[in-house]
């Protein structure tokens, strides 16, 4: 059966994003540390429509690749889809991406709002709101056999493993402490969790690994 | 300069030890968890006058031997060595690992109470009453120009960490949640720490990881 897989770079004091988050600055305060390995790479240019501007190639280039490959659909929080939370209203919010959205592949929103689904370039957007396991069912079918990914944010990640959803973990452990903020693990009943570590990337200025997420 | 260096294995969730440290339990609960990947390995088995029961070899086992190599000398905590805080009495603890320790240095240890050096099996322990600078101190004079550990606990490690004499760190970051514990970061103001990844290696079980530590 197609995995659920979710990526997510985190500090080294457990933190998925800083301190004092809010709508101006999600990633919270120290938070886009966590993110610089990320993008000077080829393939995060190339994904954002800027494959002119060359980009560094190294170990952490062939781990995204990698994560990217084989997946067939996303989903994602509301709030990395758009601002707000109400309800869409008459010029609803496109997502952040323009006109052509770097997925490639369907992406489930989850919402607290209906809406007709939202078709762009390569990447349609469906919109659930019945919760996480009916967005999976979804994501599933959309995803013709492949893996279905979690774009994010980290809250939605954290639902789907403390739901017992998740089946692979992919950390980039960078070397900066945010001090406070979203802990990753935060809320997840330890020992209801085992993680088998598959495999660690030694890359320059993060660690990535990748587990496989057991539930006991 | 001789380096110090702390080497010490930390869950996922960033805790080395679990809730409810005690005498009977210093690891606290679910904290043996952390060692794991290490008491099969053959270095481990030679270090503790265990060599005829073989052991495992593994990328683990030559980090290990690695830690240990250009080592002349160490420091320790109080608890490390042994139980009590009190004064030493009349016949004085000799340590948790009677006459032929595992260090084979010189060992400095932080106490609060005067006492002669203890000499034993290619190990001399030294009492040091006035604080980290000193034991640090004597702990280089005593490495001959070799780098000097600290072999625990934690909270010796984080003293250090704190006043900015920390050259290198060691972390095995172990594939389990404890939920909560004593924290490696905790009381460090994030700010303070600059940490430069120098290399990591993936071995069963667990993750090896080299820091250079830089102060702000």
């Amino acid at each position: 059966m197609s995995k659920l897989r979710f990526s997510i770079a985190i500090s080294l004091d457990g933190f998925v994003a800083g301190p004092d988050q809010s709508e101006e600055n999600p990633l919270g305060i120290g938070g886009k540390k966590l993110h610089e390995w990320a993008t000077p790479l080829k393939v995060f240019k190339e994904m954002h429509g800027r494959a002119s501007e060359g980009g560094e190639v190294n170990a952490s280039d062939d781990v995204l690749r990698e994560r990217f490959a084989g997946v067939g659909a996303s989903i994602m929080g509301r709030r990395m889809f758009g601002p707000g939370s109400g309800p869409w209203g008459e010029d609803p919010w496109r997502g952040w991406w323009g006109d052509e959205p770097p997925f490639h592949h369907p992406v489930v929103v989850l919402t607290h709002h209906e809406r007709e689904p939202l078709e762009l370039k390569e990447t349609t957007f469906y919109f659930v709101t019945e919760g996480i396991e009916a967005a999976l069912e979804q994501a599933r079918e959309a995803a013709g056999g492949q893996d279905v990914a979690i774009a994010g944010g980290a809250s939605v990640g954290r639902q789907y493993l403390a739901a017992g959803l998740l089946d692979e973990i992919d950390l980039s452990i960078v070397p900066v402490l945010l001090g406070g903020g979203e802990g990753l693990f935060t809320g997840i009943e330890a020992n209801d969790l085992q993680l088998e570590q598959l495999r660690a990337v030694d890359a320059p200025g993060v660690i990535h690994v990748k587990y496989r997420v057991g539930h006991g």
